[in-house]
């Protein structure tokens, strides 16, 4: 017998649409899980935006407030995709509703709004999740499995980092990306995902020390009706990028390793290095999302140390979830399959009761790092991050 | 104004399931072409195979006898993925019947049959189409773009392969695909990419001579109601495998290039090593189908040798089609999009009339080669490709 | 007309042999400079190693006393790859004598003497030259031609490291190496190698924020009679390791860029991973001492975006001096051969009298970032380095 | 007690400097087996070179007639470096006269050369050596020991090739090379290198056909005094090239393994790619001359397919002989390193009276495949090897 879970998506922009397929693939590529999703509502502001959604999806009806959505007996469960300054009031209402919440990164507007969100799902009964999807490429989860399972002995070192150029057009026009009122920059936008990465690897950061640097000062302001990806000339007017473009940081574990964490949104020569490098006492890993299907292995081999070097693993059958897509060769994933993983993640946790991973809680605990990252701007010192409340 | 096309789809094997997953998402991933699948009825001659596609994939209708597909007014077009041995008599029915075929290779169970296959639709009207999915990959498009730009001057070297061990356990069942009353073996079944990559890249080939061998003679009897991947024990009875393992060939291209073709099934250390390298007077091209996002790109840089080497270009916007799949950043596809992107492309012929590639022709194509190579083993010397009929 | 210059090497160890075996092949590697090496005299504490080296190297004789060397009238110029201890001593009577120094890393036991060293230097006539290897390699300084000529635009990130596992083994011997009287650990022995290369390719370094770690806290007493590499049964009687076999940075250059700098001495999987990556607005190199005759480029390629990527460009012909060890083809050069490099750059700059690079000034401006980094360590703060004195 | 063994050159290009300057490093770099080179002579025919070669690397004397060398009774051994067409006539008179024998290869102008050198070597005491320098790579003969071993099962696959783009550009000049009459092209100078590493590696080989091409079918006339190096303009009077460019053969080794060997010297993005790829039933290697301190390494793993991949060995003090270079740290070797082996390998056998690998025998084996390809050229037919006479 089949559970079918009624869906509601909020927000259509490209996360929204990638939601959307997701959950509608569920059914098939997760078959045995027994889960299956309807689309029964999508809402943008913008009606064109949710109605052209709503026929290339399936969705039952397109409405342009999410309250709608939130109010609609018959969905059980939310994706909210739409822009992160609306986050919190969504999430509230929604875990009001007791509806189950899939939010895209990052939850809240601020690291503060995050740990809010999170307080307001620890009284409840909805299960959260959220859209750090780079840790589900089968290899990663590997990755995961092989640290836990001690192949790598106990970790000594962890650089993280998350290099993209999608913004080093200096004449990219000033979005709301690139304004501090509307939260941090990288920090929040690319350096959320490499903490989660560490989170997920290596275990909680108990100190941190940051650097920041804005590379490029000034930007063409927007047009009214343009784009995140609007482009003017060197000569129009322009405004002051007042958030960050890079982060970088020196991290220590609670484990004990030592590390490095950098992100940025401007640099030239990555283009979505999404990437680890941990190593431990007896061996080490390397992951970049560049090649998503590739774990890079490294075992000490003190018995027969002229056959000992990195291994190459391609993502395949025997990784956690490849079989899903791929059940014979090593043919490898691609970037809208982890959206895929996520989406089944979150609607078994709701089928089955289970503890979904990653939750509002994993969401706070990479708030916490941030805003011992953000303090450390300002004192210029070593910070502590704060702890867990549960 | 959208176009929507009836689908049947015969054969509910591993890749019935991609051709029905992949006519899913045609309205989706190529939304502007205006062009949507109806997913009408499946077959299988397993029932339970049959309704389970159904249910899975949103079949109208389940059916065990193929001609009901072909004879269902309500559909324009469909796929053959039954086993290759049923081909011929489905690809003849559908023909009489009007229908438009995307078939999966081989074409035909023989070179023989694959030609026929191309006589038949040669009178007709309907549009057919072929699974030599991997040329879908965009960063292979670019290279054929590139080599037709003249990118990479006049071709001299090419040497392709598809270097793949699924069935490298000894103990793997003698499955249909390794006897000769069902066709050739890896001639057919791995090299036909390769000479069909080939083809794309560097045009006709004129002449060959090739070398065969049968790494692993006999292999356990298949058990009643087992599947081709099934493994028996050392012991259990064994039969003769009677066709080959691996074929190489020297090839000469009609345009000059000389070069080598491989292929093997067995083989250990190569997973699924689709790949070429092409050299021109004035560049080279790379690419493996285990970097299925990767493009590897010589150019000759006379003017500054110290800046010369191999780019790696990672799939990305700019490639042709990618966008359809991640409009932002260099985020890879995976084996499945290749899929989408071939039924889209089959939708689109039939929608707007325009020719389609690679069609029944371009099978007859890689089918003269594979009966040159064929013919050399017995001559034990170099073969001439016959013409192409038109 | 060629010209000889008498050479002495104090401290006959690994770095002892490679000087001596260095300066026996400037005459034919750099035929074309004139210059030609005469070997001297070697001198080590041990009566045994100096015969030996006198032997096998074909100097002209052997002493167990330094000052034999420094006070010879037919040396004009002395290698000192004693250990570090000792270099300040022997540096102050070379100066006091006369002679030309080739100075292993690190010149002083701690940053202070080096800074001393270099005073001592400033006031004299004598070329001074220290073992920074690394930046010999050919494409290490076509990356710094490429950096000075623009190709990558203005500088933005630097990443740079020295990874290395030569002290992974916990039964490794407590040698001199790891112990704080006897100067840092990592920070003097591979991360002044790391500060050196980036000084060379990015500029000066304005602050820093340090971090370090101690992973391995006991080792095995040393026997005597031993060598750096025994090791020894871990129930073996042990001391404390009390100098760091991590360190890590975060810096910023007085240019602009931002970036991070990492050693280590017990690091599983980095065998000599010497290493920077750098970024430009409009471009990128990188490069590690693993694969020393690779230089990876990355341009910005707005006009055809397609064709952007990571460019790997072989150690060949057109890259400085590489030609002295191949005049042909791409034919990699190895370890031995940079030290070659700068035995012939040193004894040409006694020859013309040319400014030698690196000098003990650019040893002096490692000391100061050292120190700096040192300074943050205790104050858990950002530290300014200190300025040049000259 | 050390033993000195007297050296003539004969020979005085690229080649002979290189012999040169690898015998006098014998004695430093292999130390422990007690031999050390005296440079007594060297030869060229220019009186320029000779006496240039003399000064720069030592020699005794110089002398423009090689016959002088091979009279010499302090001289022991020589180098064979002169043109090709010069060697078997050397060759006769130094095994006349007792002189062991370090010859570049070809051994002969021709495959039948070669094989009479082989001969006349036969019936004497002289040890002979080849130059086949590229098996030296440590890692080279660590995957010799590896399939020795049955590291990878019993072998199934070999690709080998040589390609190699130093004649490239059609308007470099037609020097002895390019003419028939000087011997075969490419099949002698660089396949010649692919068969030997296919020899070591997979043993011999039984059947061949090959393929051959001239790309460049005519060059400038080279001018007066020139060099093998120069280049004309387009317009310039041009001659024909008469031997073949590109050589490509399928092989069927004695053992089974099914392969193809192919090499070219005008092909572009291939730089100096001496290159093997060997597939067994339970593993592969793969290595490059382009990173020849790297050996891939691909190993079945049946109990955890997860774990399964190509590794990259670094050449390091477990691969043999990389300790004479580097005792240390995975540091690599440069080709000239090779040279040094070779010479201490040729020193060592007529020191010891050990067996020398590779001699003149092994150069046979070579010439018989040259023989068995330039005759399916003929034939276009598959050819049977020539068993060896010994």
């Amino acid at each position: 017998m089949r559970r079918t879970i009624g869906i509601g998506v909020i927000g259509m922009g490209w996360m929204g649409d990638a939601h959307s397929r997701s959950y509608r693939l569920v059914g098939d590529r997760f078959r045995a899980r027994g889960v299956d999703a309807r689309l029964v509502a999508c809402a943008d502001v913008d009606v064109a935006r949710a109605e052209a959604a709503r026929d290339r999806f399936g969705f039952e009806r397109a409405t342009t407030d999410w309250h709608d959505v939130v109010a609609d007996p018959s969905i059980e469960a939310i994706s909210i995709t739409a822009p992160n300054a609306a986050h919190l009031a969504i999430i509230d209402a929604a875990i009001e509703a007791g509806k189950h919440i899939l939010c895209e990164k990052p939850v809240g507007r601020t690291p503060a709004e995050t740990l809010r969100a999170a307080e307001l799902a620890r009284g409840s009964q909805v299960v959260t999740f959220v859209g750090y999807n780079y840790r589900w490429a089968p290899v990663v989860q590997h990755a995961r499995d092989l640290i836990a399972d001690g192949a790598i002995g106990e970790l000594t070192h962890y650089r993280g980092r998350f290099l993209n150029g999608y913004a080093k057009d200096p004449n990219g026009v000033l979005s709301w990306r690139f304004t501090a009122e509307q939260g941090y920059g990288t920090l929040s936008d690319l350096l959320s995902h490499a903490i989660d990465m560490a989170h997920l690897l290596a275990g909680p950061i108990a100190d941190v020390i940051g650097n920041r640097q804005t590379f490029i000062p000034s930007r063409p302001l927007p047009r009214a009706g343009g784009t995140h990806y609007d482009t003017a000339g060197p000569d129009d007017p322009r405004g002051d990028v007042t958030n960050e473009d890079y982060v970088g940081a020196l991290v220590q574990f609670e484990g004990g390793a030592q590390g490095t964490l950098e992100a940025c949104r401007v640099i030239t020569g990555s283009q979505c290095d999404l990437a680890f490098e941990v190593h431990g006492t007896t061996g080490a890993l390397a992951w970049t999302f560049e090649r998503m299907n590739e774990l890079r292995v490294y075992r000490r081999n003190d018995a027969a140390p002229a056959d000992e070097g990195w291994m190459t693993e391609l993502s395949g059958p025997a990784h956690p979830r490849h079989r899903n897509f791929n059940p014979g060769w090593a043919t490898g994933l691609g970037f809208d399959d982890l959206k895929v993983i996520e989406a089944a993640e979150f609607l078994t946790a709701i089928a089955t009761g289970a503890r979904a991973v990653p939750s509002f809680e994993d969401a706070a605990a990479v708030a916490r790092v941030q805003q011992a990252i953000a303090a450390s701007w300002a004192s210029r010192s070593w910070e502590r991050v704060a702890p867990a409340q549960r």
